[in-house]
């Protein structure tokens, strides 16, 4: 488990980010949580179908990946 | 607002959605939930830095590239 849990957000969520590809469908949702005053780095918290929370890397290539076939629907269907 | 509150999500959140940019600079996170048996729309839902919540269209060009801002810090000088 990579996340911090805390009732307000005032520090960084993600301990460290998961590496391994996951496929889209495994995902129920992401959440892109901007750098500020309560933490420097972007974080992008991904929601799996069974309710488990994982911390994915930003400028990883898969990750923008997954985050694209979500938005557009089409790209799902190259999976 | 264009957002309906469930406690747990069994249907869509979005009523409708945000058509003007936001500068990603009013942007604290994005969430993006997939399509699934509870809504069959994409849901890209921006909460604001002054706590509101605005359902944001997947397919709008900006709305694709604010979370591309979002995810490359690069880009976001951009702006």
């Amino acid at each position: 488990m990579a996340l911090a849990r805390s009732g307000i957000e005032l520090r960084c969520l993600c301990i460290d980010t998961h590496s391994r590809f996951i496929h889209p469908k495994f995902i129920q949702n992401v959440r892109l949580i901007q750098s500020g005053p309560h933490c420097q780095n972007v974080e992008v918290i991904a929601t799996l179908k069974d309710g488990k929370e994982l911390c994915l890397e930003p400028t990883a290539p898969w990750v923008k990946l997954i985050i694209k076939a979500i938005l557009d629907k089409e790209a799902l269907q190259l999976f």
